[in-house]
């Protein structure tokens, strides 16, 4: 699905800025790179920061100027840190990734447009973008290198996409959760260990009890885990006996 | 709100990654740097990457390793592209900004770890984390540039935080959580009473106590829960000397 999404790097100044950001959209499983006219393009620099993503450097379309990068385009999103006179309509990375990573749009192709290290890009560039795309971040250092913009945008793409199909990490158990008949027959052997080993003063043995219980079932044992403390408790009922 | 998030850097080889890690945090309203044994800081290709973000190299705190610079943190989140045979409790960069980004936690402390460039962090540094941190991304090619990884976490804390503006009345626990200094003694203390009482298989030692901390992670002990199961295990080695 994030084919159709098109990285378009204008005029980039530093090659190794361009390996890194095909790195950077590698990571995010994007592909399609577009360099308007580059400084300097193959380059060692380059090949050296994609650290493995040379296919996207190989694969990278180069052209004269922006508006032939973008001809078969649907849409068009600068990327765009300053704020200027002209208010353009703006979208967030977030906001441009849940409007268009579904299926609905699975035929159009997208450009994300990022402009030079020091100076983004000028108005008759903007001129050809529907959508201010922005990065939220500090108002008062918001320049960011030009691989972490990419970085994020991809990474804003990939989640969206994701959502859809991985599910994203949770705390996933082997094992499954202790259920109450087994966390209250924990609770009994801890409350006789502690009284074995002499811990458990009859008149706080309530209050005693009710943190320990707060403390586990906070942690939310998995059967595996109740067999091993339970295994504790049992060498530390038997440890006179030795 | 976002002071209370350290990035902590472990054996960094190449300075200049130092520098971009600054230059993203601070794009991101971050400030707080750690770095543990640096290979070469400070450095001129530190500052250069910086772009501006010099004050957050000057302010950096410089420690010999990953357990005196988390010292003071109440949680530790490792960030690991790897997958691992033991599953440890997993969020993702989004999960912790959800869960951590607000005023209930103002008073938590949270180390946020980045390893080294080529071989990330070491499992005994892996065994001081809390939570694996994890930044969804493509499976056959998962290592994010170190300044691109920081990117987005911060990117994710940044974005909770702004939407989060509005400060809501502190949930706040009676007792402070235990630091990572006082998790440590406990976790010796867990070590040696489990050792005293015949538990402890020198074989499975590193194993059981990976599992023991695991537990004790999740279950976030205060202070005060950590003064009563001490207590408890201070019982449990005096036992045979009744």
């Amino acid at each position: 699905m994030l084919s159709n999404f098109i990285i378009v790097l204008v005029e980039t100044s530093h090659p190794g800025n361009i390996g890194a950001v095909a790195r950077a959209m590698k990571n995010m499983q994007m592909s399609q790179l577009r360099l308007v006219n580059p400084k300097f393009f193959p380059h060692a620099d380059a090949t050296s920061r994609a650290a493995g993503a040379d296919d996207i450097l190989r694969h990278a379309g180069i052209y004269a100027d922006l508006q032939t990068a973008i001809a078969d385009c649907h849409v068009v999103l600068g990327a765009s840190a300053r704020d200027r006179t002209i208010s353009w309509p703006e979208l967030t990375a977030r906001q441009c990734a849940e409007k268009w990573v579904n299926p609905n749009h699975h035929s159009k192709k997208f450009a994300l447009v990022f402009g030079r290290e020091s100076s983004g890009l000028k108005n008759y560039e903007l001129d050809l973008c529907h959508y201010l795309l922005r990065i939220p971040c500090n108002k008062t250092f918001s320049s960011l290198n030009l691989a972490s913009a990419v970085q994020v945008v991809s990474y804003e793409l990939f989640v969206t996409t994701s959502q859809n199909q991985i599910c994203l990490p949770g705390n996933h158990n082997e094992e499954p959760l202790a259920n109450a008949l087994q966390m209250q027959a924990f609770y009994d052997h801890l409350h006789q260990t502690i009284a074995d080993i002499g811990f458990l003063h009859p008149d706080r043995s309530k209050s005693i009890m009710r943190r320990l219980r707060r403390i586990f079932n906070r942690a939310e044992l998995d059967t595996k885990e109740v067999d091993i403390l339970r295994g504790i408790f049992r060498f530390a009922q038997n440890h006179n006996n030795k």
